[in-house]
């Protein structure tokens, strides 16, 4: 497989990712992870308590392209000199009145301001955040949704959920589908075929009780325009009403000589 | 702060997370966190490799309610067996011709049928996903969509993105505002009063070079709506060009005095 087309992902390239202050390498290699499942390469690092190679690729499997460009800085300021933009991650409102943006909202806001220059998300430390200053002077700030009185996520799933939002709106998915089809969907005609098999079938069979097929038919119908049909699929089972009929006055006519 | 209100969170009570062969009790602790931050709290584990307690507490701080609840069983059919509709986590179509979901429409679908009975979202083990048999025995598949070359997500991350989504839909976040402003916000005609009292000191001061504003006044337009200002800092911009004004007009009857 090769990368996703470069036209596309101009704006995962531009984002980059900040950690201030983390404390676990575990976590810096969680944060790899989750950027290169999502398409992002750039990672700056300011004061990592410990961002050694062998501790960070513990978590962060065959991304030593990352690891090798990641950026260390003494000083948020000299991390983010040359963003155009800064977004900045608060678990809470804290004393900020400004309003906070959703991660999809970040998301778009990122990825239009990634066509001026490098833009940048910054996460504070495992224990107590961004400081207040660094909130303070972001662009914008963003906030996970979560439960009030359990609000602190985990850096590495924090980072997970903006990076996710950005490959959602920038990114080239793996195609959804498994293999391709080898059999082309079915026909309203093959569909209706086959339900008019299955009631010949249900009414010579006795199923109907009352002699009336009632709500029976649209039911069936329901279920096989839900089921998303093949047309070998809808030629199978109109083929198992046909036996069954067969089966069922074949039955009969032994009834009847015997 | 007391948990969201029941009337809207049915749907994370009524989700459950079931896990097949968790090989890592750090997993399982990112998982349980992952869910309470997003407000779930039933996890059932299928043959886990260690769950034991402890192990699993040091990534989950404070979720006791959720491991002591947590539930053990032998085969995946038992896990699911009271469930109304099973999710399974892949991360490639694999050989599965189905359309598989995005987690966004996995979380409205799950939300939609939890009000019909538990409603189960399925992971597999860290190594190797979940075993053929169990997705095709689910109702529906859902894919995280990642790089097609690096598709692996982290076992945590990947919960969480399932529970942040069911979150968005279902939960009661916390207000995205920090403390209430203060001040309220400025109004047209305030931030008309402090444009016109920048242009006229603009003006004043020979700052339009032709004599003419031009362009200028609609631009400080744009920024300070832009700012949403309050109507103190509306106030205090119109100040800072009333001082200005003033000054202008002192130092230039002092050049005319002197």
């Amino acid at each position: 497989m090769t990368d996703p087309a470069p036209a596309r992902t101009g704006a995962l390239d531009s984002t980059i990712i900040v950690l201030v202050e983390p404390q676990d390498p575990i976590n810096i290699g969680n944060t790899i992870r989750a950027m290169k499942n999502m398409g992002l390469s750039r990672l700056r690092l300011v004061r990592p308590a410990n961002a050694d190679g062998a501790a960070v690729r513990i978590s962060a499997p065959k991304a030593d392209d990352i690891i090798s460009n990641m950026e260390t800085f003494d000083s948020v300021d000299e991390a983010l000199a040359d963003c155009v933009l800064v977004v900045a991650m608060t678990a809470r409102g804290r004393r900020h009145r400004r309003l906070a943006l959703r991660p999809p909202e970040a998301a778009e806001l990122l990825v239009e301001r990634s066509s001026q220059g490098p833009v940048a998300v910054v996460f504070g430390r495992e224990d107590s955040g961004l400081p207040n200053e660094v909130v303070d002077a972001a662009h914008r700030v963003c906030t996970i949704g979560t439960r009030p009185d359990y609000s602190s996520l985990n850096l590495g799933q924090a980072v997970l959920v903006i990076c996710y939002e950005l490959f959602a709106l920038a990114g080239v998915p793996e195609p959804l589908k498994g293999p391709q089809r080898t059999h082309p969907a079915a026909t309203v005609a093959e569909l209706d075929g086959t339900l008019g098999q299955m009631q010949e079938t249900l009414q010579t069979i006795g199923f109907f009780k009352s002699g009336h097929p009632g709500a029976i038919p649209g039911t069936l119908r329901q279920i096989l325009l839900r089921a998303d049909l093949d047309r070998r699929e809808a030629s199978l089972l109109r083929g198992i009403f046909v036996e069954v009929l067969a089966y069922a006055r074949r039955a009969s006519q032994g009834a009847k000589r015997s």
